[in-house]
């Protein structure tokens, strides 16, 4: 069983609760090493004062069996209704439910009322927080699948900026670097890879179309790994050709911004220090409306979770979060520039998941 | 402003609802044209008696400008409290939230309870089923992407069948189809793409790996296209070399099966109904309790949504419905085999999406 669910258990232990009730696959994943997406079939792991059990589709049982570290294992057909099962098993306990800890900002409404009525507690709690102070703190073995993670961004950078050439599109791009990490073994990328040209770059969140590549001009990759369910996230532009004196001016406040946030990495500090320190450099410099976006989030089992680096944030940086810096610059239709390493932080600074260079690459 | 918003809007009108509340950006996307994933943030529609707005973080107002249909778009910066922005906007309307309405399979109970908190309703309704609803009935511009989505399985499986070779592993082929298609400007799959080997076919969930391709087996293709947001969904399993006798038994099974099914689907006729014709012939072949699942699911914006064609489910199939009909034989680490097409159901049939050969492919 690994520490995360036994950190559970304890808290159902500590805070007096009768049981738990958890239904995001991917936290699923985290606490017991089955990964699956049911879709809408219900997959579910109870965690009562005394036992544990996993419910899953039939099509899942086998795998979850082979793969999770839960002994029990319910399962239901397609034509069975899961919470008549799921109220059976709960029966055998001969318990009842008075505290029920849920996760509120997973859990959907009409799977909360199923629940409610099938056990009528006295009170909910909501464990969200407790579940993200969990995963707030990544394991040794986290650290190490992320930092597998962290190479396989690396590598595609890499394979993007060796597929430029006047005349690729931003689609061919990302088209050759999943070609090649699946070739790697690679099967899931952390979100949709982003590969921008020229004044497609002034969208933080643009899509990779058609657009082809002209010399000269600048190119922006956000992309990210996973690996063993572990995330990475990394972004660079970088330069194609020769580009104006003003888009390497931009690119150098964006790369002081970045650095000098990452160098400021250390427990003690907070999440909104942080940010503000590399707003402040954009902000000086002229561009501070420019930069439209929080430095920066937590990632994990996911690329979005705790902390948020945001203005104004106060949670109290520890040993142990790993989380995005990744200030920006963006001029819609004109000029964009964006730098993210995703960190680690260790006892007295931190260390970066991903090693491509920061200065200014042109190819 | 597209059908389904405007018999959405009806619905507020008929039902008497104060409100509804949207928050998932798959159905944002089916009513407002804008497309996106926002991640932790709030994007949310909100439909009143006699107005609509979009919510949506700052990032994304630009584009939800330009793409959605929706006239007023109200945003909120990372470090603000987005409720705070939603409550002062539903002020300024001067009218009352008694009756909401609430999309309870996909809300959280978190937002669920913030909602209730700002607009102390005396009552919410779930209109789930009123979503599900509207979604059944395609659209002609709808049907019209589901083909283009369908017509680009088929290209899929075609690349998938080109690749194949002895010494190829499941992961590389995955890699060629989803390369070959990023290049014919393809951004997304419907789900993971599946490519299974031999004993691997026999999970009818498995996962992708290394295992390398031998001569004399079975190969199977289970994969979808999405285009201009709409999903396509294909299973072909395929003989790579000489197959057992046994194994074409299996394979004539479930294609009678598959066939069969197609073949009786009609306006009138129960989604239970469809499900019994696949399942008695298999029975009746003596592979009943390989049939592990149930015959199909429907699709569009995403791949699993209404109807579900299961054991004993009554619902009466109409004109404009499309759903998959996938039999399957699997007998674990031994055979396994499935065949699927997509249909939508005409006034007196069906089409399918997908037109690769079922008869037994041996390459």
């Amino acid at each position: 069983m690994n520490t995360a669910l036994q950190q559970l258990i304890q808290q159902v232990s500590d805070k007096q609760l009768d049981m738990i009730y958890i239904d995001d696959p991917n936290l699923i994943g985290y606490l017991t090493g089955f990964e699956s997406n049911p879709h809408e079939r219900v997959l579910a792991l109870f965690v009562l004062k005394d036992s544990v059990f996993l419910f899953t589709p039939f099509l899942e049982a086998s795998e979850a069996r082979a793969q999770s570290s839960i002994e029990e294992i319910i399962s239901y057909k397609d034509e069975e209704n899961p919470w008549k099962i799921i109220s059976k098993q709960l029966n055998r306990y001969n318990q009842s439910f008075e505290t029920i800890g849920l996760v509120e900002n997973q859990l959907t409404v009409d799977r909360y009322k199923q629940l409610l009525a099938m056990t009528n507690p006295e009170q909910t709690i909501d464990i969200s927080s407790m579940i993200q102070e969990i995963q707030l703190i990544k394991s040794d073995d986290e650290l190490s699948k992320m930092k597998t993670a962290g190479k396989m961004a690396d590598r595609a950078l890499e394979i993007g900026m060796s597929a430029l050439k006047v005349g690729i599109s931003e689609q061919e791009v990302v088209a050759e670097i999943e070609y090649e990490l699946r070739k790697l073994g690679i099967s899931e990328m952390s979100f949709q890879t982003m590969v921008l040209f020229g004044d497609h770059v002034g969208s933080p969140h643009g899509n990779p179309g058609s657009r082809k590549l002209k010399a000269n001009e600048l190119v922006l990759f956000d992309l990210g790994v996973v690996a063993d369910g572990y995330t990475s996230d990394v972004t660079r532009t970088v330069a194609f050709g020769d580009i104006s004196e003003e888009l390497k001016q931009v690119y150098n406040i964006v790369l002081k911004a970045q650095q000098t946030a990452q160098a400021a990495v250390r427990p003690g500090i907070t999440t909104g220090e942080l940010d503000q320190i590399a707003r402040s450099i954009i902000e000086e410099a002229g561009y501070g409306e420019y930069f439209t976006h929080r430095l920066g989030h937590g990632l994990g089992k996911t690329v979005h979770e705790f902390p948020s680096l945001s203005k104004g944030s106060s949670m109290v940086v520890q040993e142990g979060m790993c989380f995005s810096l990744e200030p920006g610059i963006y001029i819609e239709n004109q000029v964009g520039v964006r730098i993210e390493d995703c960190v680690y932080v260790t006892a007295d600074g931190c260390e970066s998941f991903t090693h491509t260079p920061k200065t200014l690459i042109t190819i």
